[in-house]
């Protein structure tokens, strides 16, 4: 990821830059390990039910999506806006991670994405202190 | 959109499916304009500095795609991450459709745009309401 | 949707019109037919295989979703790159389709799925016999 | 990212891993670069008229992302599907890395956004020719 090396050279760039680029980089990396979570899952023969680890892992991954592509943005925020996708993010970074911990010991994919979606929501908790 | 064929035909269908429809409905449609709107302003050739509009448009497509992606899952959701999407995606709509109206009289896209968030915003709303 | 609403306003319209908004309306109603059908899929308790079906939806709903976002632009388009995203969508939802097409009789959300899936075939081969 | 971890976890991992993480790595970097690029595009004051840069950024950043989704997936592939993907992919990260070659030496974020494009469109060939 070149996301400091990119959101520096902004004409105008943000406040807590160093806890946005946390936060882009995190916000990615959760959508890549809760995309590849949710297909690891789905490829599993055991008589485990995964489903709600899948749902959770592709709701997860499509508001990192947002997150990750609205944090990498500088020009004249509208910062209520991204307050709210903070909560949401963390929200469902936390929920993911409850879901992927009940396998963490079964599936290694599950303890990966676990800690994905923990330091995506550490990541949100703390732009979010930062902007308060 | 054949929204309401598909969902209807899942093995265990949601309550407020009425709701959901509207809402996964407007989603993508505010999804679709944000993204035409923010490119029809970079096309403007007038003195009017667009870019707030444009920064607004984008962010609420991230968010709109989202919505309509999780909202159009029905196995074993997490309420509580529902509920703060919804939250973000009306702040969202809210902010973007503000920043339409101040152009919606001289750009047609603006007006067009404000329209679908406004009812994009609506649905959030009403479906916040029932899941209370 | 009010995509014709919306891409009509763009101060430089694009050619093939017509068949650029049944393109657009077909990608979003396709992203969300997908991800319903790939959500549906995974709460099936039979004893049907679904995975491959799984796969393909999540696939092609991300094709689709960048699909419908492209051909809402209509500024300085880079032609080649629109071709080959044609391409690929095409390619995707007919793969979507034959997966589907394999359980359309057993299961109502696949056979509505399949349908989307060669709709927005149809619609990219339209707008690709249009550009040539 | 945290890409090699967990793709190295699924039951039946694909040939070409290298290369499959490498790809993966690249498309989000390069989605993230070319959102950032577009945005800082529409905060510049000067005369050049970015609107075709700003415009194969978000085409780039939309193609990218279904890319990087899409080679997160290892189960049961449609192969066609996923070249096809790779050649839009690399279609849009040549245009767009020859948009901001144009703006390299001016601005520094199409000079970083140019280095990711041609990053990407190199993953983007190497696993091409590995899959022929």
């Amino acid at each position: 990821m070149r996301t400091r090396d990119i959101l520096s050279t902004h004409p105008n760039p943000s406040a807590h830059l160093d806890k946005i680029v946390a936060l882009v980089n995190s916000a990615f990396a959760c959508e890549q390990c809760c995309t590849a979570c949710a297909d690891a899952c789905l490829a599993e023969s055991g008589e485990m039910d995964l489903s709600h680890c899948i749902r959770t892992d592709l709701d997860c991954a499509d508001i990192c999506s947002a997150t990750g592509r609205m944090f990498s943005r500088q020009t004249k925020p509208d910062s209520a806006v991204l307050r709210t996708q903070l909560e949401a993010c963390k929200a469902a970074c936390d929920a993911c991670a409850r879901s992927c911990a009940e396998h963490a010991d079964k599936h290694a994919h599950c303890r990966v994405c676990m800690e994905c979606c923990r330091e995506c929501s550490k990541a949100c908790a703390d732009l979010l202190s930062a902007m308060a």
